[in-house]
Order: C-alpha cells, then sequence, then structure tokens
C-alpha cells in the first residue's frame, strides 16, 4: 500500500448549485476540516459568489478568499478559501429556487474541476449537491454529477455506481472491533421495485461486490468483511418464501468467495443490517434501492458520503440535497461535505484509482 | 376513557417454550416490573420448573414461588412469584434445545392463560417466546401463539395480525413532542417480495391502518398520527418508478382520510421512517415484512413488543425468539418482556377490548 503522500494532492471543491446550501457547506467544512494537514484544497467557484454568501450569511466563519491559478502549489489553511474560478462564466443565480442559472453554474463548476484532475492539477473532485430539475433546466440531459463525469470519461452512464459510505464516529468503539464504517452498494437503484425484482442477477451482484471490495479496502486499509442482503423475508425461510437466495444469491456469494472476498450471505435484510450497525461488517451488497436506504438513513444519512465507483478518477459527494428551504439560514450541516473531504483524501493516499479490482 | 382500574386487573404471564430463554425473562421481569402497583401479575407454568429455573441461573434474582388458584385476589409484588398450575401436566423439558416437550409446555401454558380470560379471572395474556419446530414436533399444526389464539376463538388464522410496538425511550424527548413509542403494522408478511407486491391492495392496506389506529389510541391515550409508507423508491418518484402509490396507496390514504384518521402518505420510506424515528408520527403502516422490521430492528428490537389484533382479547408478547444459545448464562435481557407487560396493564387499564374500531 503506497504511504500517505502528504500535500503533493489537491482536492477540487465544488458547490454543486450555488442556489441551494453547497456554498454555506463548502466554505463551513472549509474552516472546520483536518484535511488542509494532508492535502491542498481548491474551491472551484466563482469567488464573487463566495463573497455574496459569506456576507449574506451571518453565521458563517469570517474567511478571507484568495484566486489562485489552476497550477498554484500553495497550501491551503482554514482562514484563506484559495478559489479558481470556473472556465466558463456564469451569470447571477437566485438562491434558495430552481433555475437554469444553478443547473449552469453546477455544470461549469464540474466542467473546471474534472479539467483540473485531466491535467494534474487535482487528483480527486468533491462535489455538493445539485437539483436534477435545474440540470435540466439548464438544458442537460445528464440527471447528475455522476452521469456528466461518466461521459465526460467516454463511458456509458451504467457504468459508473455509487458506494454510499457512512463514516463511522470516531468515538465509538463497538464491542472489541473500532466501527470504522459502513458502505453500501446497491444492486438496482432507481426503478420499481417489481422492476428491481426482474433486474437481479447473479452477474448484478457479483460485479456489484467486486466494486465494492477494493474500494472498501482503501478506505480501511484492510480486508473489508462484506455482507450480501437476501431479498425475501427471514432470508427467504428455506425456500418458502421465495428462492432469489437459492438461486441468484447463493451462487454469487460462492463466486465471490471464491474470487477471495471475505462475504457472508444471503442474510436476511434486518438482522444484518443491525449486525453490520455494531460492526459485524464493512460493506452491504443491498439488492434494492430502499433496503440499503431506510437503515443508512436511520443510522446518520447527515455524515453519509457518496463515492463514485467505476469511473477512473476519484469523487466523492455529499449525500443530502440543495436544501433549498434552509439555504441562508446557518443551518446547513456540513457532516457530510467534512466526511465527502475527508474519505478523499483518504482515498488519494491510498493509491485509489476509481477502478482498481479486487 | 375508562380512568385507570388499579388492581381490578390480572395479567396472566407465560413463559412461551420453557426451553428457551422465556422462563429467565419472566423471573426477572417479575422483579423490576412496576406493574405490580396496578395490575395482578400470575405466571402460568409448572412451579418446579421456575423453582429448577431458580436453581440453576444464579444472574437470576431471589425469588419465593407461591402457588395460587385461578380465582385467588391476591395482590402481586416483586418478590414473590405468584404461579397458576397449567391444568395439563407436561414432561420434563431439556432446556437449550428444541423438543416437543417444550412445544407441549408452551401450549400447556397457553391453554390455560386463555381459559383464565375466558373466566373473567385474567384480563390480558402476555407470552414469552415459542419455537415453531418444537411447535411443530409437539403435533400442532399452528405457526404460533397467535394462530393458536385465533382458532381458540373460533376465528381463522388470517383473522389475527400483529402490531409491532417500539416502546419511547422515556428519558428522550424529541423537539417539542414527547416521543412516546412508534406501532408499525405490516399489510404483507410471511411471504416473497415479489409475491408480497401483488398482494398489496388498497382494501388491504385501509384494514391494516383501521386496526393500528384505535390500538395506538389506546397506547397513548390520543389520536395517533399514522403514516403509510411507499412501495418504490422516492415513493414512485411522480410514477417514474412504479405505479403503486398512485393505484394503491393514494385512494388507501384517501378512504383513511376521509374515516377520520389522522394519516399521512405514500412516503418514501427511508425518510418516513427517519421522521417516525424522531417522533413525527405515532405509527406506520409498512407493505412488506422488510420495510417494516429493518427499521425497528435498528430502532431497539430488544424493547420491542408484538400485539395482537383482531382478535377479542388482550395479548402481548416478546417480539424476539426462544434464544436457544444463551439459555441459562444470565445474558437473556428482559426488555422486551418488560414492556409487553407494561403495555398490556395500560391497554386493559384503557379499555381496550382486541378489537376495538376507530
Amino acid at each position: 500500500m503506497p504511504q500517505p503522500a502528504s500535500h503533493s494532492q489537491t482536492l477540487a471543491l465544488t458547490c454543486g448549485d450555488p442556489a441551494g446550501i453547497g456554498p454555506e457547506i463548502v466554505l463551513s467544512a472549509w474552516s472546520q476540516t483536518t484535511a488542509h494537514g494532508r492535502a491542498r484544497l481548491r474551491v472551484v467557484a466563482p469567488a464573487e459568489l463566495l463573497e455574496r454568501v459569506l456576507a449574506d450569511v451571518p453565521a458563517l466563519p469570517r474567511l478571507r478568499l484568495r484566486g489562485v491559478a489552476a497550477g498554484d502549489a500553495a497550501a491551503s489553511t482554514a482562514d484563506t478559501v484559495l478559489v479558481i474560478e470556473p472556465s466558463r462564466p456564469c451569470g447571477p443565480v437566485p438562491r434558495g429556487a430552481i433555475s437554469a442559472a444553478g443547473g449552469q453554474a453546477a455544470v461549469a463548476a464540474l466542467e473546471t474541476a474534472f479539467d483540473l484532475t485531466r491535467r494534474g492539477h487535482a487528483q480527486a473532485i468533491v462535489t455538493g449537491p445539485l437539483h436534477k430539475e435545474a440540470l435540466r433546466l439548464a438544458g442537460h440531459s445528464v440527471p447528475g454529477h455522476t452521469e456528466w463525469l461518466a461521459r465526460a470519461c467516454g463511458l456509458s452512464d451504467a457504468s459508473a455506481s455509487m458506494m454510499l459510505w457512512l463514516p463511522g464516529e470516531s468515538a465509538a468503539p463497538t464491542g472489541s472491533h473500532r466501527h470504522q464504517g459502513l458502505g453500501v452498494v446497491h444492486v438496482t437503484l432507481h426503478e420499481s421495485l417489481a422492476q428491481a425484482l426482474t433486474h437481479l442477477s447473479t452477474d448484478g451482484i457479483v460485479q456489484s461486490a467486486l466494486r465494492l471490495a477494493p474500494l472498501l479496502a482503501a478506505i480501511l486499509g484492510r480486508r473489508p468483511r462484506i455482507a450480501v442482503a437476501a431479498v425475501n423475508p427471514h432470508g427467504g425461510e428455506g425456500g418458502l418464501f421465495g428462492d432469489e437466495e437459492s438461486r441468484l444469491i447463493m451462487p454469487a456469494v460462492s463466486a465471490l468467495a471464491k474470487a477471495g472476498i471475505d462475504v457472508s450471505g444471503p442474510l436476511p435484510a434486518d438482522t444484518l443490517f443491525l449486525r453490520a450497525s455494531r460492526g459485524d461488517f464493512d460493506g452491504v451488497v443491498a439488492q434494492y434501492h430502499d433496503q440499503g436506504h431506510i437503515p443508512i438513513k436511520l443510522l446518520g444519512m447527515h455524515r453519509a458520503v457518496n463515492i463514485t465507483l467505476g469511473l477512473p478518477l476519484v469523487r466523492t459527494s455529499v449525500a443530502h440535497g440543495t436544501a433549498f428551504d434552509i439555504v441562508g439560514t446557518g443551518r446547513a450541516d456540513p457532516s457530510s461535505m467534512l466526511s465527502a473531504i475527508d474519505v478523499a483524501a483518504t482515498l488519494v493516499e491510498r493509491g485509489w484509482s476509481g477502478t482498481a479490482s479486487a
């Protein structure tokens, strides 16, 4: 495993849609993160936007802003935000509402951040929340950052996926095994539950776990313990309640074990997530959207991070939305952005390329 | 609402399968419960069994045992267990393992407890955990206590259902609204997820909520706030991810609102349970097994209670199993039994008959 490469890495932060809480959580996180000690941070955004948000939201820390060029090697510090202007200028964005300007600004920042990584000026991208509808109004046909990045890499939307990462609470050791966090990938996601059931496959489960394991290994610095969730109540109760377990999941678990993955399953989803929350597993392969999202939200979604899988780059993102309703109130919680910055720095240190194989 | 009828009520406790942790949690709960202050407690079990468990498990409290007749009006106290012998004697039960004797003993105690309620000597039954396989070995065709009771009442198995009740933690007020607890009923339960989807119906959802609401009203002493879960991710995302929400759930929610229920929905299941855990709702109608069980287990299954719905009697039960692996170790947690006793006493005080309509 590569040694930590202190300060040889640069993280490019974007605010997502500037109409949402993105700029606020980026500025809060800038002043609170300990990542300045191990990476150079940059915010890719119009300085004018950040100035306005700092002036408008008294709860934010008093920060100075300084524009820097793409290749500037200056270290970042908690009191001065180092700003890289997006290559494409954008018009003013009304805050707290859906707008085409917000969608355009989000994509402009992402374009520049992506360009920085291509030119070697940044090693990871950390994105704030955007709004699908604003993106659509801005004339973009992609549903989000991830698909934009997939296409920018010359890949299909489907080649990219996400791991939801819930960092362990540092002061909460669980039993004898320190709980470092929990990563969840989904075999199916944004489709009806009925369709998801027809789209489950042994190969889909295997591929999900094979993406999950090396990412977790990079985060944790050790071999991760993966659990594969059952689909049916009580894990199918020996075939009484459905056959997805014997027909699809058990063959996948066998294949994964043969591939050297530390894997358990199929496990009934209710006890699986209880055990995972106690530190018995590092990663879970969830079969459908709500199976993974119900527990992650209960366990602390405000701290959760999305990590992009399947693309040749390091990119993390907040796991929450634009929260238009609390824009400017000072109530925006930077926890997810802080986690996203932290895990991006760790992934770069560990030499994660975005698509390593197990 | 009827006034509390202190000490005019008797609760009949059973151990479930004596081979499991049932006797231990009944004895622990007997010494810890505050319900002696408002009800007469009885344990329906062979005194010889309880004596043996007390002798074998040093971690249990030092309790005396006293046999009483069915109609005895003696108050119960924390230091002396008042024991009613089951009408049918049973052979010795090997502890910590599945056996026909264990299944027979569980049914014998339940029979006597049911008989006590029919003769007016008890107003509620509180049951310990049993094991389906032991019941089958004992020659019983019912899968559990609930179906046994349904048939004893001359009703079909399907007429009875369960509410999972997670009592609020007394010291944990949530925001401005004290969180009293959360009740969950399931529209579908022990069948494959694919079958469950085909069995969802507007009528099933309405009937589930109409059973849930009056039970919660009896527990809480006020009108409950009910939420109905969506089936699909993001609640169907306006029809993009499935039509169960518009086709089945919305008509049910409208019908329930017309019937005077304080009802919300369909709500995406992940945010719904997060909000419910914060005290926004008192009850949830879950559409399938894991949708309700994943969050309840994470939120504190060891404290959860099953409450029987649809039968003309008050019956509560622990929500956990026989835990053969920890029998005799002193590690059995009586929390669920304590909650089951407490909520049974409350339901009798409030005049709940088991089948009140909204």
